[in-house]
């Protein structure tokens, strides 16, 4: 019997970073850099207006107010993305669009509400400290700037200045493909009759979800029956395919292990009891002729999840390039009564309460218990040698909410 | 001039809770529910093994022990997804696996680890309680119980149960699709090298990005020029693709507003000044026959983004069904300095360190310092009244991350 410890160390290290691949920027939202990025050009690339107005040379506002405004002929007109082929003198206005290419000659902007906003003249109201208004070349970044480190997170403030200095594709770790399986001859597809015996294939939905939730690729193949050569068929179809495989089901102690058997037909496979609860029986290992990682979860639900927060969500964090691979753990008081195995770690399905309380959910903490798990937003971490956690007991709490709620 | 609050109820008012829609429960990830979930059935649906192991009359089995076990003919196997034909006798023992219904005449489970695993017959090293290692027929979930009500988020875990419960598709509040355009004339796509006065398009990826973030399903469309026509003909385009259109760009005080006059000869918009820094000139209204709401947003990228979290994210939220729908501000100490508009409300961009803190980042708040928004993950929100906060003062933060960081 592993610890969770041992046995997450084990399936961290059968998984890894993905290679880098080049993306175009639309397409890299919450991934990792996998380069340096150097500004092309400086930001702003040339002086421009930072507001609506008119070009001037300060000096001729001097002596503008409110009572005694300032008249100019206004000799041009330059919208943004077009430059002023005129030369401002002395005396003269040239209007001016915000993010404008500044005008030779000028030295400062008027904002249009300090004017009339005429077009042929213009009457200013105020005088201006010269070079107001200006957004002066490289002042934000200059041109070979290193903006951004290789293995930063890629979010949409992230993507604006990669845009902004140049890049139009990057190398970026990509996002993990995950192709989602769950197996037994009893699952059938969720809204089909049952007939007795059967039960809805709820894993590989759940699976795919929270894989989805932790950053990957995730896809969910229909379910398949316990019949080893139907398994290989399926994995075989994969293997070029995903960057990992998950499966559900099959690996439990029992006498029917074509899940097992697909495994070490397609490549090396380890399965292991974990000191859990639930989640005792876990197994992974890779396949084909890549070596792509698969890792097994028990079949129940319940123990399909808190495996996949306690293995998966980890490795597919390594894959995409993360450094923190864990959900951290946090402090809260228990309201409500547990007991635990005292040789295994339980993962008991609890929710946040006023307070920053947690109290267990769900009708038991059996492995089978769906309606608690849908009510559950906590994690209560019950460590080895603890056989009782009494109300009012401080606990160790993962908060698992996180995607888009 | 409108109070940042003031503004942001006119954008709410404008928008409303998208209508439901039926979707494959693959495709409910991050909506919320639009009906109350009943279970077709109850969880377990039938009594079976929580365990691998042998089905048995726990009576047969009082004098089982370490050094003196009984030995029991197994008389028949259930894999799970069958159903066993036999009746179990006082006696006998038959194979089972977890999850497989139990069979008539069993009343416990004894699992194969107390055993030697046989096949023909089987050697039990301990006694059992009666009804050990069955999960009973709706201890879970009864048959027709209101499992998730209306209006719950669906994650992974409640995917698990909707599936589980028996039903393949449901009615959610479906992701706003999101039409994302950057309007001016000097906007070339990100990678093109740059002629004098023109920039990269930031803005379209940027706020993208964000509103898929945001739980939206957002898509870019590329730049458009400064010219009303071209731009009625894209918004036309869009008005029976997109739920909400969103546009930077054009709103500014300038003398060029193709954007303003395209919004108004395709249906009704409104502009106002906003007393916030940056973010100021701001316009929303809704064009088209179906009344598709458009938001603008200044055309600046850390004007559009600080915008963007401020009215479209919650306007995204609202879309979506959800009852949360602005960032909690939390408190923080700041280390830095910075100076603010008393007439305004601002949005500076800082990031946390160690002990709670925050710290300004950038060369300076201007609004066109990008280099600063991507190493900012919070804003401080200073309010109107304040025209200086100190180093070690206590302000208000907003954590701007989120996604899948």
């Amino acid at each position: 019997m592993l610890t969770v410890a041992q046995y997450l160390n084990l399936v961290l290290d059968s998984v890894t970073e993905l290679p880098p691949m080049e993306l175009p920027i639309s397409e890299v939202n919450g991934c990792v850099l996998a380069e340096d990025i150097y500004a092309r050009w400086p930001l702003p690339s040339f002086n421009n207006s930072s507001m609506d107005g008119y070009a001037v040379i300060s000096a001729d506002l001097v002596d503008a107010s409110e009572s005694s405004p300032v008249i100019l002929p206004v000799v041009d007109d330059i919208p943004a993305g077009f430059k002023s082929l005129e030369t401002l003198h002395s005396g003269q206005a040239i209007r001016i669009m915000t993010g404008a290419p500044m005008p030779a000659g000028a030295d400062s902007v008027i904002p249009i509400e300090s004017t009339d906003g005429g077009s042929e003249s213009v009457q200013i109201r105020a005088s201006i400290d010269l070079g107001s208004c200006i957004r002066h070349e490289g002042e934000d970044v200059k041109a070979g700037d290193l903006v951004l480190g290789k293995g930063t997170f890629i979010g949409p403030r992230q993507i604006a200045l990669i845009a902004a200095v140049g890049h139009g594709s990057i190398s970026v770790v990509p996002k993990p493909r995950v192709a989602v399986l769950a197996t037994g001859s009893e699952l059938v597809e969720p809204g089909t009759e049952l007939k007795f015996g059967l039960i809805s294939d709820s894993n590989s939905f759940l699976i795919t979800a929270a894989a989805n939730d932790s950053g990957a690729d995730a896809y969910r193949l229909p379910p398949a029956q316990d019949d080893e050569d139907k398994l290989i068929h399926i994995l075989e179809d994969q293997v070029h395919r995903a960057d990992l495989i998950v499966t559900t089901g099959g690996v439990s102690m029992g006498a029917y292990d074509p899940v097992k058997a697909a495994f070490l037909k397609l490549g090396t496979a380890e399965f292991h009891k974990v000191a859990m609860q639930p989640g005792m029986p876990q197994g992974f290992g890779s396949v084909g002729d890549l070596a792509i990682p698969i890792i097994t979860l028990p079949g129940n639900p319940v123990s399909a999840y808190i495996s996949f927060e306690t293995f998966i969500r980890p490795a597919i964090r390594k894959m995409r390039g993360l450094g923190t691979l864990q959900r951290p753990l946090q402090s809260a008081t228990i309201r409500g009564e547990l007991n635990s195995p005292v040789d295994k770690v339980q993962f008991a399905r609890a929710r946040f309460i006023e307070g920053g309380q947690v109290e267990p959910v769900g009708t038991g903490q059996g492995s089978h218990v769906l309606g608690g798990l849908a009510q559950a937003d906590a994690l209560i971490v019950i460590p080895m040698g603890v056989d009782r956690i009494a109300s009012g007991d401080e606990v160790r709490v993962i908060n698992v909410t996180g995607g888009l709620a």
